[in-house]
């Protein structure tokens, strides 16, 4: 077991490892990103993602199934306080582990979301969570979009990132031209309501920024749809209104025919 | 106009106003709240309920609807500091507003909600907004519920409060006896699936506490089923699953029998 101890905040691997916490830009550059917590360390394993190196605080209690890993990974130590600096949560879980970002899996890709300029990280992990969990295969982000691989977005992906083709800095437009199915856009107010859609087959949804919705130009490329409200409430928040639509895909595809009012 | 300045920490009035910022039991045995920002005061104010009283920072520019009320309620205007320490976020908007919690209202009750021990008030936010887009007429909170009232949770349900009849501290059990048609319960690994369940008439869904989900005994007063995931991803989050569950109600409602394939 390889053990390094990091006791100053200006140590050079410290102010390398903070940048990534920190700044897309250092990830991208570096290919690399933080995991906070055994939780998605072992989701990353269990997808077949094998981190570079762990990082612990000194005398955290390792869980039982981290051990093994002691021995087969090079490990960091750092002081409590160093650790609160990398954390992205007030309470650190003591564990982390610094991973390579993966490609986009070649995979199929029947099933998909366009995301244009969504700004939060937790919304964004909230969407990718339902959209891992609905069996979209692959996501496309705008350049504008909150990267998927930052601390906070992992938080809220709670695994997601690991299940799914991500591809940043898409153009969007292009994508929805050469999908080779349905691209559907939520559009407040649209005539047709998403239950009305074919969604078999391969389907395509897009979802805009959290304030302003789709553009104008995305809008062009897609069929827009409205999710009916009954209620007198004027818009869901953009996680939800994605779970809502995938979900009726799966519906559709596995249940259509069965139950309810036909 | 009549304003009153309050500029100390120590004034009786600042401290019964942070106390109901801050504690359930304040808000409950005045049974008042505080609205945070323009856009909650309008909502209130919509739906028919008019604030106690503005509460606003020296020199904030009000929006124009805004002016109206400042005619008719008492105002107090609070120090920047003062301001800052009674809001439930970072950057306050620096117009507050003290609001009566309405009683449940007499509304038909066809379409429910029972909530057991949510803990996280963003999480309950998000579900009440979801359950009012929906049409959802009354939520019934057990005691182990985060406040439905709080200034988070309001934050989170964006008026969502003000469009549903919440009954706080509920004995679900009873109530799930009582309901005058199915009383469905969501559970990991259930045979039958939400797509395949009957859900026009009278419908209640019970969603459990985030960890631990719906207890043993609140499960055996419901029909359980389970929301199919297709990919590997083990749960949903509560407000995820919820909008899930509440929009199939609204498909089968009003859609079922158009689209998809049948």
């Amino acid at each position: 077991m390889s053990v390094k101890a990091i006791h100053s905040r200006d140590n050079a691997e410290f102010r390398f490892l903070k940048n990534l916490a920190e700044e897309a830009r250092a990830r991208r550059e570096a290919g690399l990103t933080l995991l906070d917590g055994w939780h998605l360390i072992e989701a990353a394993l269990q997808a077949g993602l094998k981190p570079e190196k762990l990082i612990l605080t000194e005398g955290v209690v390792m869980p039982a199934g981290a051990q093994a890993l002691l021995e087969t990974l090079p490990v960091l130590s750092l002081s409590e306080a160093l650790m609160r600096a990398l954390a992205p949560v007030k309470t650190p879980t003591g564990l982390m582990a610094l991973l390579r970002i993966p490609q986009p899996a070649k995979t199929r890709r029947e099933f998909a979301i366009l995301l244009e300029d969504i700004q939060d990280p937790g919304n964004l992990g909230a969407v990718l969570r339902s959209a891992a969990a609905a069996g979209v295969q692959v996501v496309y982000l705008s350049k504008g979009c909150t990267d998927a691989w930052s601390p906070k977005a992992l938080r809220g992906g709670q695994g997601a990132q690991f299940q799914l083709a991500i591809v940043e800095g898409a153009d969007l437009a292009e994508v929805a031209a050469e999908f080779p199915g349905g691209v559907y856009a939520a559009v407040l107010g649209a005539e047709a309501a998403l239950y009305q859609l074919e969604l078999t087959g391969a389907v395509a949804f897009a979802f805009g920024n959290e304030g302003a919705g789709l553009s104008r130009s995305l809008q062009a490329c897609c069929q827009p749809f409205s999710i009916p409200m009954p209620g007198r409430v004027e818009s869901l928040n953009v996680a939800t209104a994605a779970a809502v639509c995938l979900f009726e895909r799966v519906r559709q595809t596995a249940y259509a025919g069965s139950g309810g009012r036909q």
